[in-house]
This record gives C-alpha cells, sequence and structure tokens, in this order.
C-alpha cells in the first residue's frame, strides 16, 4: 500500500481522507452522476468502484431496510478474489472463508445402488491458474467489505435504504441529467412517499425480477425450468468422511452437492428434488425443510447425517436465462447507453456452478471505470457501448456452459450393470469437472477485439497474457526494496490504465535500450497518451499508470541508472515514487518472462484496463501503435 | 478461522457474542482482577491477552487522554508477527507495513573520505527463520489493532483514559483483592479527582519512568549513557539509491541508519549525535529538527537528501538498563507475586535493535496467560513466580546483545589506509549484523528448565523444536479439506495449551499404533491431564488443544478411520471439529517431519505454551511423564 504522499497523516491508511466534497448520506441528493438500483453484489461493486472517486457523484438505493445479514450465494472464484484485491479487502476475505482445495466425487455402490462410495478426488483448481485461491463465504461478509471500501473511501457512499424503485424516464433533449427516476419509500414513516432523483446514468442491480430491466421493455429469455432443487446451510453430525470437501454425489436416490461453509462446521447441501411440469415452479412444490433434510439422508446413505441446525433453506428450479442487451439502445438505435442493467437483472444461473455471484460483479467492474472515465471526461461517452457487448456475450458463453454443467449433475447415474441405460458415467462428470475448472474460476473470460480491445497482432510477444483475458499476475521482487510480490497486488481498482512495460534483455539504463526509448517516448513526445491524458495537477501517473519488469535480478540492477520516468516524483512535494520498477524472483525460480513466455530479445508491453484484462499487447518501440491505440478512446 | 459451532450466527465473525457479564466501559469498576497500568503495547498485549476470557475481569488505565496516534517505535520482528497471528491480526500488519527483505551497508570512500559507498547488501531474515516477515510500521497502527482484538473479544475491554498512577498498597491480610491502586485523573474537568480501584494483580506497563516500579521500589540500572543520537521520519526527496532498503552508514561524519517506513514515501533516519559528558541528557544537547537534518545530509553526502516534511523526531541518549526483578517479591521472600512490571518499565534498549517495543509485548504474552490461568484456577499460583524468572534473563541477554550491537554501530569506521587506527571494520559490522539476525528476529530466547519447561530428557526425538524456544510453524496441510496452511495458524492467543502430536511411521489407523494408545490414554485415563483439568461443561479441549500430524500424504489416510479423540464433538450441539489433524505438504516437498527432524520411527509429542513456547517434547507412550508434567501446575 502507498500512503503519505502528500504529508504524514496518523490513522488508518484504508480510510480516505475527509474530503470537503464528500456527500452527505442522511437524504438522497436531487441530482446524481449515477444512480445504482439495489445493494446486492453487483451494486455494491459498482459503488466501491465509483467511490473511488471524489469528483463522481454516486447514490445507491435499496429497498431492504439495512445491509444484508444472510446471504445465498457463496461461491468465489479465483477471479472474483483478483478482483477483490484490487479492492483492497481479499486479505478480509482470505481470513474468513472456507477454501476449496479438492472436490471429491460420489455414485452409487456397484452392487449395492441404495449405498454412495467414493470415485474420485481432484484438485478444485489447477495450479498456477490464478495467485488466488477458490473460496467460499456468506454474501452478506462479501456485503460488509464493500460497505466498508464505500465508506473509507474519497467519495464516501453509504447505501440509501428503504427506497424501492417506481419508474424511470429519459429526455431526449440533451439535458446533463437526462434520466429521472422515482423513488417510492417503504417500511419506515415515509411509507409511500415518492422521492424524484434526476441522474446521467441509472444502473439497475436488482435482480432477477428487475424493475429497471422492466422499466426498460426488456426481459430475460430462456429455459422454463424443469428440474427443482433445494439448498440449505446446516450444522450437522454426520459420518460422511469427506462433508469438509466440496462433494459431487449421484446418489440412486438423486443427486446432491456438498458445499463446506467457512468456520468449520457450516456447510450446504444441493438437494435434487422433483421434475417441476410445464410452468410449475418450485416454490409451488411445498417443500419443507424437514423433506430436504429426509431426502439428504437418503441421498448419504449409508452414512448417517443428524442436521441439529438449518441456518437457511430454499427451493429453486434451475433457469438459465438472459437478455438480449444490457443497455437502454435499441436494435438500429445509434447512440451512448444512459440506463445500464447488471447482474441477475440481465442474466441467471444454476446456484450449483457457482457463478451468479462472479458473473454479477465482473459486469459492475466492468461497466464501473467506463462510468468514470466518462463523467470524468477521460473517455469518449462510445466506451459506454462496450459493455452491453462485451458483458452480453460472456453471460450467453457462461448460460451455455451453465445448463451444459447443470444438466449433467441432474442426469442419472449410468448403471455399469446396464450398458444400454441412459444417465451420465461418474467418471465422465468428473472430467467434464476438471476440464471446466477454467471456466468455474472465473478465468476464461476473453473480450473480442473493439476499442479497447486490439486486435492479436502482437500476441506472439506475450502469449501468456492473451489480449482480452484477464491480466494473468505472476511472481515478481520489487526494485527498490527487494520485496517479494504479485505484480496484481501493483493494481488497485482506481480506475487507471496500466502499462506493464517488459524490457527486453538489453542493459536497461542503456538510453539507447529499447526501455530508455520508450521511456522518452511516453515522458515527452507529443503524441505520448500520457502527455496527451495529462491535465494541470495530475501526478503523471493519473491516468496510465507504467510499470517495468526488468529481465535482470533484482541486486544486478543500479536504481540509481534507471530512467527517471520510472521514478516520477509525484504529489505535493514531489516525492519519487519507487514502485514502479520490477524484477523476476529468480531465488525462487519464479522468472516471470518465461511463466508468461515473454519474448526476452524484443520484450513487449501489455496494456492491461482498469478492470484488469489485458487490452492490448504492443511492441517496445510501437510508438505509433501505442498513440493510436490510446486516441481511440482516451480524451486529453 | 472456526465459527458458528453453537449455532449460525451472521455478522462479523472477528466480533465475538455479546456476554450479559460485559463490562462497562464507561467508569472504572471498584474492584478487578487484573489492573494493568499504560496503554502502550506492553499493555495493550496484556490486555489484549486477557479479553480472550469473559471470566476475567481486567481494567487497564492511561493517562493520556486517547490512542496513541503517531508513535515511536517501528520495527516488529518475526518473532511478533508470529504472535501478531495468534492475536488474529497479522494480516492486517501485512497489509499496510513496510517489509524488510534486505539491509544495506554504506561505508566511506577509501580515498574520498567524506563520500559514502555501498560496501555490501545481506537478506535481512535468514530463510526458514520464520513463516513471517520482518516489517516496519508505526507503533499506532499496533495499538489500533489491539484496541479493536479487545474490543471484540468475550470480554470486551476498552481502555479508561486520564488516569495516572498515584500510588500502590498491597494488603498482606489474605483478602481477596489484596492491592490497591489509587489513580488520578487529569486533563479533564474532574482534573485531580483521586479514584481508587482494589484488584487482585496490579501490572505496571507505565513505561521508562513507571511509577509502579517505583512505588515497588525498584529501579532500572544499567549504563550511564554517553552517545545522544537524533531520529526523525521525514519525507524527503533524495538520490541516496537504498532509501527504500534499510541501511547501516558508517561514514566519516558519524553513523546513521536508515530504516524506510509503511507507505512507500516515509522514512526514518537515526543519526549519531555528540557523546555526552557524564550526567549530561541528550535532551540538554539543545538539539532542533533543523541540526539533524544537517547532519543527515553531511552522512549522506555525495548524495543529496532535501527534507520535504519532519513528520516526527526526536533524540535521545542509549541507555541499557534492567531492573533485577520483574515482580514485587523481596530477595528471599516465597510467596506469589501480586504486582508484575513489563516492557519499559523495567528494561530499556537501544531503539536501532529495534527491539524495544517487541522485548515489552512478549514480556506481556508471557505474563497474560499465567494471569488468566491462575485467576481461572486452571493453574497453581506459584505459575506467576516463572514470569521475572523467565524475562528477567532474557531482557539480560538482549540487553548485552543490545549493548554490543550500539557500540559497534556508534564506533567510527576503521580506516584501511591506517592499519593502526582504532574502530569498526566494515565487513566486520556486516559479519556480526549477519550473524545476530536470529537475536534480531526475535526468536533466539529460550527459557530454562521450570515447572513449565521441562528438561531435554527427550529433545532428541525432535531437535528441530528446541524446549524452551519458541514453537517454529512449519506448512502442512489439513486432512479433512485438504487445506495448505502453516501449522502455526492453527495456535491462537486463547489461553489453550496444545499437544502437537507427531504420528510415527505405522498406520495411524491401527488401534495398537502408538498415536491410538495416546488418544486412548489422553480420552480414558484417569491420569490424563486432559480428563484432569475437564470441568463440567467444558468441551474437550477447553484446556489442552491436541492436534495430531501424520505422515502419510492426505489422500492417503482415510479420515473415517482416525480415532474419534481427534475428531471431538463439541459446543451446544456436540459438532464434529474437524481441524485436528494434518498431514504433511508432500506436494511442495515441505515435510514437516523433515523441516522439524522428527523422529520418523517414534514420532512425538511437543507440548506448547499458552504464550507459543515449546513446554517439553515427551515420547508418544511416555504417559506417566504426561501425566507428571502436567500435575506440576495444572489444577483440575
Amino acid at each position: 500500500m502507498q500512503f503519505h504522499l502528500n504529508g504524514y497523516r496518523p490513522g488508518d491508511p484504508n480510510v480516505a481522507e475527509p474530503l470537503p466534497a464528500a456527500q452527505p448520506t442522511d437524504d438522497l441528493p436531487p441530482a446524481v452522476d449515477v444512480l445504482i438500483v439495489g445493494c446486492g453484489p453487483t451494486g455494491l461493486t459498482l459503488a466501491a468502484q465509483l467511490a473511488a472517486f471524489a469528483d463522481v457523484k454516486t447514490a445507491i438505493v435499496e429497498q431492504k431496510a439495512g445491509p444484508l445479514q444472510l446471504g445465498q450465494a457463496d461461491g468465489i472464484a479465483c477471479r472474483t478474489m483478483e478482483m477483490f484485491e484490487a479492492f483492497g479487502f481479499a486479505d478480509r476475505v482470505l481470513k474468513e472463508s472456507y477454501f476449496v482445495s479438492e472436490t471429491a466425487f460420489w455414485r452409487p455402490h456397484e452392487r449395492r445402488r441404495s449405498e454412495i462410495v467414493r470415485s474420485g478426488r481432484i484438485q478444485d483448481v489447477e495450479d498456477g491458474l490464478s495467485e488466488m485461491p477458490h473460496v467460499i463465504l456468506n454474501q452478506a461478509r462479501v456485503h460488509d467489505f464493500y460497505l466498508d471500501v464505500m465508506r473509507n473511501a474519497p467519495a464516501r457512499i453509504e447505501p440509501h435504504y428503504q427506497l424501492r424503485f417506481a419508474d424511470l424516464a429519459v429526455a431526449d433533449d440533451g439535458s446533463p441529467y437526462p434520466a429521472t427516476v422515482r423513488l417510492e419509500r417503504v417500511g419506515s414513516r415515509d411509507n409511500g412517499q415518492v422521492k424524484s432523483v434526476k441522474a446521467r446514468f441509472v444502473v439497475g442491480c436488482d435482480g432477477a425480477r428487475s424493475a429497471v430491466r422492466k422499466a426498460l421493455g426488456r426481459e430475460l429469455v430462456g429455459d422454463s425450468a424443469s428440474q427443482a432443487w433445494g439448498v440449505m446451510d446446516v450444522l450437522a453430525v454426520t459420518d460422511f468422511p469427506d462433508v469438509r470437501l466440496k462433494c459431487v454425489i449421484q446418489s440412486a436416490e438423486g443427486s446432491a452437492l456438498i458445499i463446506p461453509r467457512e468456520g468449520g462446521y457450516l456447510f450446504r447441501i444441493y438437494i435434487e428434488l422433483d421434475k417441476l411440469k410445464a410452468d410449475e415452479r418450485a416454490a409451488s412444490l411445498n417443500v419443507t425443510s424437514e423433506r430436504l433434510v429426509a431426502a439428504a439422508r437418503r441421498i448419504l446413505s449409508p452414512y448417517t447425517l443428524d442436521v441439529k441446525e438449518v441456518a437457511w433453506w430454499s427451493v429453486y428450479e434451475i433457469g438459465q436465462r438472459l437478455c438480449d442487451r444490457f443497455d437502454d439502445v435499441r436494435e438500429g438505435e445509434d447512440r451512448t447507453p444512459r440506463v445500464f442493467i447488471a447482474g441477475d437483472a440481465c442474466h441467471t444461473h444454476s446456484p450449483k456452478a457457482g457463478q451468479g455471484m462472479n458473473m454479477s460483479m465482473q459486469d459492475a467492474f466492468n461497466l464501473g471505470w467506463k462510468l468514470a472515465a466518462v463523467l470524468r471526461r477521460r473517455s469518449t461517452p462510445d466506451l459506454l457501448r462496450t459493455y452491453s457487448q462485451e458483458r452480453q456475450t460472456i453471460a450467453k458463453d457462461l448460460i451455455d456452459f451453465d445448463r451444459m454443467f447443470a444438466r449433467m449433475i441432474s442426469a442419472p447415474p449410468k448403471d455399469p450393470a446396464d450398458p444400454t441405460s441412459k444417465g451420465v458415467d461418474p467418471a465422465e462428470l468428473q472430467r467434464q469437472f476438471v476440464r471446466q475448472g477454467r471456466f468455474t474460476a472465473g478465468v476464461v473470460t476473453q473480450y473480442r477485439p473493439s476499442i479497447i480491445v486490439g486486435e492479436p497482432a502482437h500476441q506472439r510477444l506475450a502469449t501468456g497474457f492473451p489480449i482480452g483475458a484477464r491480466f494473468h499476475s505472476a511472481p515478481v521482487v520489487r526494485l527498490a526494496d527487494a520485496k517479494p510480490m504479485h505484480l496484481g497486488q501493483a493494481v488497485s481498482a482506481d480506475g487507471r490504465w496500466r502499462l506493464f512495460v517488459f524490457a527486453a534483455a538489453e542493459d536497461p539504463a542503456d538510453p539507447a535500450s529499447r526501455l530508455g526509448g520508450l521511456c522518452r517516448f511516453l515522458d515527452e513526445d507529443p503524441n505520448s497518451p500520457i502527455g496527451k491524458s495529462r491535465r494541470a495537477g495530475d501526478d503523471v501517473d493519473a491516468a496510465i499508470d507504467v510499470r517495468a519488469i526488468l529481465q535482470q535480478g533484482h541486486r544486478d540492477v543500479a536504481l540509481e541508472r534507471m530512467p527517471a520516468f520510472l521514478l516520477p516524483q509525484k504529489g505535493r512535494y514531489g516525492l519519487r515514487d519507487y514502485e514502479k520498477i520490477f524484477c523476476p524472483d529468480l531465488k525462487n525460480r519464479l522468472d516471470v518472462f518465461d511463466l508468461r513466455d515473454v519474448d526476452r530479445a524484443r520484450g513487449c508491453i501489455v496494456a492491461v484496463r482498469p478492470d484488469q484484462y489485458v487490452a492490448n499487447i504492443l511492441p517496445l518501440d510501437g510508438y505509433g501503435e501505442i498513440a493510436a491505440f490510446f486516441d481511440r478512446f482516451m480524451l486529453g
């Protein structure tokens, strides 16, 4: 963490300095830059992102009376943990959560079909996929952490509770606040009172029954659900030996998943229930928690299950549904969107793949920096068109995966004694599970070329950083203080672009080196995106943060001979920032150039978006291409 | 972390459940079990430890008006980080602090003596010394973390500020609260008002000028200080290349140390000032911050130093001073102590070795569990005699080291051109620095045999766990959930003893194995310290927590065949605790049996005290010795 740049300040460095412009939280302002509807993980991710900007006025409203106490979602993918690291609370999640290290598979006994036996056990996340583990934590704690980020960030945002979205009008008259949202007070003494808020942008993060989506006239389209499932979080005594492992259980009595939960005692069981008739809803089955417990006991036979407390339970039908667009632009229209929907409001999934919450938070992470960049006039407004383009495609891919996976888990196990029997071979299920591990980890997302994602013209310079995929962190040593760390730790959710400059093998101190030339271009050339985007009072890295990774060991490089551009002077005192240059972690034989297949002879630039996705790979001397890429969307 | 044992509870698992017996924090109670005087790191460590016990009534008083904003101490040794892990906030320190990875050495140029040149660079902490790094963080933040622990713990302790210790009387009449302390209100409208508090025990954590120490008639004895030093925390621009490394600088203009600080910009400089005359104090030199800056500039020549802000500065004289006892028992008396002193109240050091705060917190960690054990009638009162015995000896060892090290740093550098010149050879300084790394890390403390430290009769069973030294954590995999972790993470500052049972190579599931036999003894035998110490309503691990480490890989062990004693049922529901059994981390080739030289054929028991020190090593079948060891001090 960096702090004290503009003078020493005692106290908690996680809390931003009070700002004169901090918005009052006691009542809703009449006009805001962004109005977020819904305080779930999607809305909170977006609010936390926007809270990083003191000059963006954000309000988030929620119809519930206060913060969530008990959430339904619990799976946190590696990719989401990488994002939490950028928001600064991955450590808090790591401390409290259950780590999904391995997954066990169970199937019916070959002869005693009513009994389950273990059929396999696999590592949950393949080695090297992410620096972060796959973890399980009650969604309500994730909310708590986001609320702390919002509270402590420069814009100091607190949610406005007990406000229900009523309706929305968007004026076409070029007014600065084109959207008018009416909100109805619920559950307090002013019940029914209607408040009107004007906004430049409105984002509906209000769940599968989204009122914002309905106001846009959009709908979720997809399968009518035909399979009901029950889920419960229990405290129980069992002799089932794998109760602290994630388990995929196929039994003669139906399928189940076990997800151990945080704290060492609680676990979640998903239980297959009846097939639903057309248009029948799971809720209409009148399932009770007792019935879920009885079903779980049958499935786990011959093991015992003595449930002591059901902390939460629910029934649901599997439904993969999707909106065709995630904004208010109609087919054939050519304009900047003003209203967006995100998360469950535009896509729903089977909970068992553990994807819904992760996907939803990534929607918001994708949208947040774009809204801020446009509002702060750092980028052209058409940046906002990429949100629906990028996320709708990804959501569709995920739903296709989810449908296949859910079908496979719901299918009966194949009976090995009867080769003609239908159903899924347990070995095939396990194979699919392994193959789809990257999907589950959330790291397969790859955005297609657009104004902010380059064509793969120079991909070969660093094949380990696929363009459009998330920046895959790697271990390094920071030159100035010899700290072993992860490159990803240098990335904060602060709306900045990053250029990771992988130097060529030559002496980086040589002014004639490619690194020296690039630094001169970035620092001095009138076409440099850094110079062009820099405003009065900005530090050199205010919009684009340049980090260099050298090939030499950190003791073999003289810091004092590095380009001054990589030791920039910042803040009101012009203090030097010593955290821009890194070296490979040679001691632990973890050379980032090898790990990510970076061309040692030529080096390269990896341009990374504020949401951690690789925007482009460019040659160190590709000055024209660098300038042209940022010219597509960046404003001076 | 473990939670939800007695039912699901939403909210922050770091915050203990509210207890009916929680003490009010608005005013001081008339009588307490422990009165702590002083809210420095020593007093806060003690209060945080005692806060773990809802049935111990603790008050901590401080004459200042509120929490420290800007502290002087900043070095946090590896050993201290291990303790912070047990208190649950190591992660918060890791996030904010500067990591001391390497130390650079500078000396005068061989010909241009007025200029310094780099003479060497070493790794700061040797590999494998601790799972924790050596870090630097403002003491005030450590205070904040302790205050959070106190606030959230079962006893929910808040300090009582603006109360100055006036005097102390200890009655000899066998009354339950033999100590009466008079406290004077300062700085508020009740200024001068005197309050009287009765206490079973009083602990003076009130610094080098301790009023509690004076009330006991004890004094700090040691060197009269003859060398003045200045210290300042600065924000500055410099071309000195190693400003983000810890630096030991010997220059022709005097010596200096640079300690980079948290946040990437701030750093501390210690600067050698004048020799003091007899009885002269550093404060009398009328040093100004300007003079310190000027001296620093001379020392750093030929490098520039442009100081922009001095966040804090001070001058001091080096003084290693020590009390002959750390309690109120007089020479020749044979009784339980009632009053203790800890931290700077009984030993002071040169700040530059970075030892004072670390040593002081370890005093409190040593004393805290002992006070709780005696107050809760878990141990015999003579346990309290070991505090002064153990800590005074360690303090003396440290002061001897500190004196040598301070002398060496203050000595002029030897002039290589003049072999007859006095002074310290820079190479020799660097050698000493490396040799003393373990001392600086705080891991050399080794308590001598006593009622709570065994003779080394069975040390050969695990030579990597020296009896009397701190339990040296090692990587393992938890059997039930395959989580790779550190054994040390299983240790909390909860006042419990721990038996780390390293199984022999045989099948651990075999009832005839040594592990099986030991579990039967511990679970069932009338001489078992677990049975003897267990009280109505206690979980089986309430006083002694048994953890087993097997030799087999975690996939090669059937959890369901493990002794039931290692899967104990706990809490109001009788839920199974799955976190008692560990396996070596074979995948990463980190086998704890190899790392700590545990006898594979015979296994062993490593008995660990509540303050993380190894109390004894015993054979797996040494039932009589196990019983006899705990009989020395443990009550039923």
